[in-house]
């Protein structure tokens, strides 16, 4: 009998990482979910992704603080203001202002480090190098790169128990086709958040790229988008 | 005229760190060191670190608050005995149970951050192969990977804006040749902390492996260590 494999999975409590999580659990993986408090002007990521590994059963999920504030230069940390109704086009064309420096680095970092403790050799990420284009760190090569690293980092790796995986499986594919997917896989998606700039009660803006991109996708997958907007 | 070329230095306040921020110092960088709270026993370290930067005269000092305790795994963050009295012999042969997973991962990680935040290029860190062999994430081929992936990782890399190069001046020293090039550069080693398991006032413990290595750093190097041990 084989032991159930252990997964790591970063969980932001948004449309693709929770897509990555049915996913992950579709392909036969114990879920350990992992959310970072790291300094985001609001809570309702972390509220949403709390709901989300309630509503699907995962196994164990832990929220790490982590202190990006301190470094500054994002408009997710910082005071800079999040840019609204912007076309795809100009989103893709730009690396934005939402981007926060080396976050991708320092998430798959504790997942390592986790994924060590917990005898895990998976780690899944929802990067997608279609729609955010502009993250140097949600390309396949900078992937590719961690993952080379990561099996030089630990012990477990070194000392030859087994080969670390980091697992990307949105990568290449569009809002559509991950709202497709998810929805096969009975993803819940009203209960996932998405926005950058949301109203004091919880609710999507509408119109930051975040939520553009996931309006966007919804209607192009032809499936009814179950997020309540304030705009 | 050339502007100041600026560098980020992990400090642990310990004897190593200490070293590196000197050699920074000397190469001509503006120094900008970071420490971590990140669950240890004891606060003596960052007491240390904070002491050392004030000697230093270090341009900012930042002290990062990251969550590995939550994690677990390790005999410096969780209720794992310390080992007394090792060999240095016995200590090269295995890896020991003070080894943190991924920690120098998570820590390279945040100086990544502070770095594309500064602007600066250069980052130092005090790993050393030699006495250190058992860590994994001290060893040059690591380092190498982390730099590699590191330049993939930013949007000031990918931009094309500079290269950043991991530093590890320490990789192939002797405790002994750290605490001889420290000596010449004026360190003072009185206030720099190496304890895993200080006494209640802070004294070092005399007989820890890290307390071992130093002891004996400094009597191969014929220097007299200023440091006062309580055992």
């Amino acid at each position: 009998m084989n032991e159930i494999k252990k997964a790591v999975v970063l969980s932001s409590g948004g449309l693709d990482s929770t897509t990555v999580l049915a996913m992950a659990a579709d392909q036969g993986f114990e879920i350990y979910s992992l959310s970072f408090a790291y300094g985001q002007r609001h809570d309702f990521e972390l509220q949403a992704a709390e709901k989300v590994a309630v509503a699907m059963g995962i196994k164990r999920h832990l929220i790490a603080r982590v202190d990006l504030g301190s470094v500054g230069g994002s408009a997710l940390t910082a005071d800079i203001a999040v840019p609204k109704s912007r076309s795809e086009s100009t989103m893709s064309a730009e690396i934005p202002v939402t981007y926060v420096p080396a976050r991708n680095t320092i998430f798959l970092s504790y997942a390592l480090a986790w994924a060590e403790v917990l005898g895990a050799w998976d780690i899944f990420i929802g990067v997608n190098a279609v729609d955010y284009s502009g993250y140097p760190d949600c390309r396949p090569e900078y992937i590719q790169a961690f993952e080379t690293m990561a099996n030089l980092a630990t012990k477990a790796a070194v000392e030859g128990q087994g080969h670390m995986t980091i697992h990307t499986p949105l990568i290449q594919m569009t809002k559509a086709q991950i709202i497709q997917a998810g929805t096969a896989l009975g993803v819940d998606y009203g209960i996932t958040h998405s926005c950058y700039d949301p109203a004091p009660d919880g609710r999507a803006c509408g119109c930051c790229d975040a939520c553009i991109l996931r309006k966007n996708g919804f209607a192009a997958a032809g499936i009814t988008d179950p997020t309540p907007y304030a705009g």
